[in-house]
């Protein structure tokens, strides 16, 4: 099959390489169409290895069509989302079955590639492990990024108060037309201060640098939970103030999690997430589609920091 | 009624003061005995002011005999055990009634008074919070205090293998023989060393001082909880190795929470603990019974730190 390579010169390449064997439980999925991340740029370039036993090929996402069930129950022909630890920039995907989504209702591969991690990481953190509820406040930072702008309608479904970080009144505008409550330009205004003893919960991309303002926003059995180091892995936590708010710091990833851990986020993914995708509650963006053979240009497109939505790969374009 | 006076030089005096006068939901508890807590000589001190609204008489923790049960439905001459936010150290307190429990079978008013407390601590943090499981690790600091005695007890109960640090041999032979696996003295060995990365739960005493060593200590997907700042409130915290493990950092307290949320604990505490106090799955010890006027000798024997077990005060001694 083909599939991209990352070179010695840490550019990718369009190469022949094996189609995946099939272990127990796993099916072969066509890829149709993989969605880009970030964290693909910090592999490619040598940071993010995946975990032992996986593919070595790029790409946490995909949707296309299972070739071969394996072992499973599954039909050949099923169109399927999916998951992965690694390898969707390929023809080919062996997929553990807990790992497979339907597509959503209405949606094109496209969109269903460019949605598995968006939603399956905001669920996971904001649903499944603080629990947001209504009536809560959410302090969501980079509210203008794919994390953000999934977690913005996600908490105004649920009828939380939702403030968010940015770094332009553009970016600030987008969030609001989304339903964000609280608007703060961090080039300009200092959150901790304006949030101060307010936020319920935090979604926090930021890391180290914003530990010491994050436990000052923080409410009284307030929640925060970091997915992103941006600012940094070592700061100071004043668990004082944590002890005297009753306050929690969770950080958490995805792609380190076992397979059952990740079967158990995907199901509760499908069931919380997937009908608000097909009623129209949460919308999502696709800023460009390219074919896989250049994966080097969706690349440097996220590099330029100049996309607004999902770059997204067509495998048979 | 007589109660526990704290003089303008910070000595514990018997006096005459007013009785309480019950709001909507409490009930009057004549007071038999009452325990001694180390925040008993924080509050004496002047650093532990009690929450808006609550008496500042001390005392965290009593058991007696309902003898007006209010607006409540309760009956006068109940034998209770009561969870306080203040008012033990004398003849009668208003309790809410969400705050009292059963004398467990077979108790004493003495032995009751002295469980109140530490039941509801360990309970909170290890049972409800962390969500303690068979086959668990979990590492308890301060392993031979009245915390870590119940919790070294409550843990061996649901299975856990139980990790302990103590200052001295004698200290650490108490915890072996509670039933502690794994024996560590802080002042010769590197406890984060020892148990690094094995840890899925950690009960801490120590805040800032702690955090690197239990981050490091910390499994995949470990949860460490703070309960006592006795190594100050400020430190370093690697959020970047806690999001490799997926760790969770809380910090608690209970005396700040509100009536509703003591009167869950309360509840949950009498489920899930009472049966092993009544059975002796989990015993605790007093070290020695007071009279309430010489609460003054009582703190002054907790300062000295040569106290194993629970100091207690007779009301009707």
């Amino acid at each position: 099959m083909k599939a991209i390579h990352v070179t010695d010169e840490r550019t990718l390449e369009l190469q022949e390489t094996d189609t995946p064997i099939l272990k127990d439980g796993e099916v072969l999925v066509r890829v149709r169409v993989a969605g880009v991340n970030r964290a693909d740029l910090l592999q490619a370039a040598g940071h993010y290895p995946p975990p032992a036993g996986e593919s070595e090929i790029l790409g946490l996402e995909c949707a296309g069509v299972i070739e071969d069930p394996g072992t499973t129950g599954r039909k050949a022909g099923e169109k399927v989302a999916c998951l992965l630890a690694g390898g969707g920039y390929a023809e080919f995907v062996a997929v553990p079955e807990g790992q497979l989504m339907p597509i959503p209702e209405g949606y094109s591969f496209a969109e269903a590639a460019a949605v598995v991690e968006v939603a399956t990481t905001v669920w996971s953190n904001i649903g499944m492990l603080t629990g947001l509820e209504a009536g809560q406040t959410i302090l969501i930072h980079g509210g203008a990024g794919g994390i953000g702008t999934f977690a913005i309608q996600m908490a105004k479904h649920v009828g939380a108060t939702v403030a968010v970080t940015a770094g332009s009144a553009e970016k600030l505008a987008a969030c609001k037309a989304l339903g964000a409550d609280i608007l703060i330009n961090y080039r300009e205004e200092d959150f901790a201060e304006i949030l101060k003893n307010k936020c319920d919960r935090i979604l926090d991309i930021m890391g180290a640098k914003y530990l010491p303002g994050n436990v000052k926003a923080l409410a009284t059995g307030g929640h925060q939970v970091t997915i992103g180091l941006q600012g940094g892995v070592k700061g100071e936590l004043n668990i004082g103030l944590l002890l005297a708010k009753r306050g929690t710091i969770s950080a958490t990833a995805l792609r380190s999690r076992d397979r059952a851990d990740k079967a158990r986020i995907v199901a509760s993914t499908v069931e919380n997430i997937w009908p608000l995708l097909e009623d129209g509650t949460i919308t999502h963006q696709i800023h460009a589609t390219l074919p896989l053979s250049d994966a080097q240009r969706a690349h440097d497109m996220l590099k330029a920091g100049e996309v607004t939505g999902k770059v997204v790969l067509l495998i048979d374009a």
